[in-house]
């Protein structure tokens, strides 16, 4: 077999199902591989940025990576905003770039560049393959790396000649590293200094955030008093009723130095000492207050729901009952079409199991409360800051979960910059109902252009913001795109538009105009 | 003024009239300082990839640089394929890149990224501003440094509060490294050569296909019986009525061999010594000939006009006459809509001065004998090889060009990348034709595909190059990006809708069933 067919076989011996992907030239060989090897399923997107962020929230789902198949320095360029994302939800991907062959590359060809130097910003790992013997063995290896604690972006850069000469047959998947435990003397003293009293919080991020950990660390707060609190951005959320509800540290500088202004002691499980999404003039980089004492339970590369579990032994509380929401049957909002009317549609209508992929940017920011107790869910975020992500990540949430609904809520502004995705939610039918809040504006920037003290904006700079003149139409994107859809401006247009949405199956797209 | 404004008035001092932008927080004083000066014109384009394709457009039409306004680390990445067409394409570019407060990079909030490892693969500049007092005179070397010969990007890092904070005022602009003059020995070298017989070729590129250098060129060919030859790639060539009419190197590997298999000495005017796009099994990286004498009369940091001007006064054939196509009355097709009565209906119907932006991969193939005696007009190809560049580039031709016509001739698969650029030809009511070749497929992959070798492909690979299920519904996507359109299937459906397309002012789009 050649080395395309010992990396296509070498995957599926290691795990990855699934390969999103855009090829060119420099990778049919591969795809050719990909059409003889069984095992795999390939996902067409008609932008690198689909393929990656899909990569993204297939793992988020399916905590194991997808594959991707780009094209070269340029397919590898369109991916690289999702995969800055992934990186920042330690996502695990194995990100397979092509790239011409070896003895070519020195030709400096049209489509040369530098790949590595494009790849390192987003992966944990880089490896380029020297001959065609090598490339099953380095595809073992960026699937190990990918897996290994806390996950990360492996990218593995393919030359042609290694995909068409002899290979070497498949390789088996090396040994992942683990999460670490936490040591005891760990544990203690953050339970001393939980028991110590003052003001204390527990902010967690990452796998702190599934169901289970975060029952844990209710438990824990509930016996000592602290507080609880989830970090702002977030890969995975398990939410809804019988489930712990947990706030995020808001993402508005002030509010969150509000938020944490009385904190004393800061015990971070799978979260990051909490720091400005961005500078402003006159404001801190660091949100904790002066003096606030900071401790580490566990890291992003630590077991952290072993930690918790030790926690809570160490307390005796590790089975201690809990005051959990239970499934309220919330009311439908008549009327205005405001933030609050939209928190209770999707609070009242979520179906059980479903995934929602939140890229909501300003309109969402108050969705939590309405949805607490609406069915058990998981909440998916940006977490990179890099805006485009909803609507690829849930190409990938509902390949990795074809029996669960997919929920994408998407910003106008954001949801542009991956439009493309939509059509491979229609090529795949999956079962995705996307809802774009249209208001016609970058309508963060606004806040932003004021929170640096840019005042009295003129026109010109307004222009920069606004998604007006001409309107965007989403429906007739959508139909471009082969998804179809409708366009709401009432509370119960939307509510009844919502419902529909969610008892058909495949995909569906509501633009709901503010 | 703070730093942000002293940049920007040192951008309009230095001759930069636009700014193509996607801005962020990051980025806010920037575009308020913008709003502040007049003389530069803010372009919003809907995903960076269509302000970086703008710029390049921009750049080979005027000659000069635009500056981009891009958010950051995935900013820059949604940017870089385009950029890397730019640097292909040697186009000016002063690509501006907000980053976080100086003070802030080491907390590695989320948007934190490696900007000038992401940046230097497309860059011939790189620079990092320090502090608000360094900001204009680092604006003003980024545009000497973006208008040295042969044209280059040139990134400047913009942290936050090198923009906030007070700036130096406006800085002079410095000098830009000219195109070197060419050594009176190397013309005689390339002169003796010539005349010395055999089966000789001038292979054009770069500045050399403007209209005077080929003119000189045909001369020189005509007195020494050499061939003429154009790179297979080219950023703008010279072509229509009045005009020398140059053909290309063939894309395809085996034609190219057979186009230059004769040839014993190739003079480059502006060229690179041609190879392979892609390397493929069993076929040469370098297309000349073994044994092929290939000598350099200009590089592309060289002034090839003069160089040419050098070798024609050498031979005495400077003001030599020439044989030119005049312009041609060619009759419309009716009937089948094949290629050739693509190329019929575009040769017929181009207007006078007309600029066409090609990035129709493989159905425009054969669109230059056709369009050979139109009416004067320039063509721009895609150069770098990182598709999606068509539609962006559209928009810049338009706005360095008001006045003339821009017929961007778009294939599908490209032409999704980028798509969001339709929204800006609305917004600045660009006089932009775009026809898209419909053919629903990845229609250069199937020819690749058996040009690696990979045969007897199936399904799931035949699959990753269809676009098909569903189908793309162009003339959707444009409306929902604000353009009207109109969908033809028959010859003079597409001669009819084309003819239609010219008369009006402002975007228009046919997208062409195949």
């Amino acid at each position: 077999m050649n080395g395309a067919e010992s990396l296509a076989r070498t995957l599926v011996a290691g795990g990855v199902e699934v390969c999103f992907t855009n090829p060119g030239t420099s990778e049919m060989h591969f795809v050719a591989a990909l059409d003889r090897v069984d095992g795999i399923r390939c996902v067409l997107c008609l932008f690198e940025g689909v393929a990656t962020g899909a990569a993204d929230g297939y793992a988020r789902m399916a905590d194991k990576p997808a594959s991707t198949l780009l094209h070269l320095g340029p397919g590898l360029s369109n991916g690289l905003a999702n995969l800055h994302n992934a990186r920042r939800a330690r996502s695990p991907v194995v990100n397979i770039v092509g790239e011409h062959a070896t003895y070519h590359r020195r030709f400096d060809a049209p489509l040369t560049s530098d790949i590595e130097s494009l790849a390192r910003p987003v992966s944990g790992w880089v490896r380029t393959s020297v001959d065609s013997r090598a490339v099953a063995a380095d595809g073992a290896a960026a699937i190990a790396a990918a897996r290994s604690a806390p996950g990360q972006v492996a990218t593995l850069i393919l030359p042609a000649d290694t995909a068409w000469n002899e290979g070497a047959g498949i390789a088996p998947t090396g040994a992942a590293a683990p999460a670490r435990p936490v040591s005891a003397a760990t544990v203690e003293a953050v339970a001393a200094l939980l028991r110590g009293g003052g003001r204390r919080m527990l902010l967690l991020g990452d796998k702190a955030l599934r169901e289970a950990p975060l029952a844990l660390a209710r438990r824990i707060a509930d016996a000592t008093g602290a507080a609880l609190l989830a970090e702002t951005s977030n890969a995975r959320m398990a939410r809804g009723a019988g489930r712990v509800p947990v706030d995020r540290l808001p993402y508005v500088v002030d509010a969150a130095v509000k938020t944490l202004e009385a904190v004393d002691t800061l015990v971070l499980v799978g979260a990051r000492a909490p720091v400005g999404f961005f500078a402003y003039p006159n404001k801190p980089s660091e949100l904790a207050p002066p003096g606030c004492r900071i401790i580490t339970l566990a890291g992003v590369d630590e077991d952290q729901g072993d930690a918790l579990e030790q926690l809570a032994d160490g307390l005796g509380v590790r089975t201690a009952a809990l005051d959990l929401p239970s499934m309220a049957q919330a009311a439908l909002p008549t009327g205005a079409l405001d933030a609050r009317a939209l928190a209770q549609v999707i609070g009242a209508l979520l179906p059980e199991q479903a995934i929602v992929c939140d890229e909501s940017v300003t309109t969402g920011r108050g969705f939590f409360p309405a949805t607490a107790a609406a069915p058990p869910h998981d909440w998916l975020q940006l977490t990179g800051g890099s805006i485009g992500l909803g609507i690829p990540m849930a190409v990938g949430a509902a390949v990795a979960c074809p029996d669960r609904k997919v929920v994408s809520l998407q910003a106008d502004g954001s949801g542009m910059y991956t439009v493309q995705g939509l059509w491979t939610q229609a090529r795949e039918n999956l079962d995705v109902l996307t809802v774009i809040w249209s208001n016609r504006s970058y309508a963060i920037l606004r806040g932003e252009l004021a929170g640096v003290g840019a005042d009295n904006p003129g026109p010109k700079a307004l222009d920069m913001l606004s998604l007006a003149n001409p309107d965007l139409d989403w429906v007739s994107l959508a139909k471009g795109l082969g998804v179809e859809g409708q366009r709401v401006d009432t509370a119960d247009g939307f509510a009844r538009a919502f419902q529909a949405g969610i008892a058909r199956r495949g995909p569906y797209l509501i633009e709901v105009e503010l």
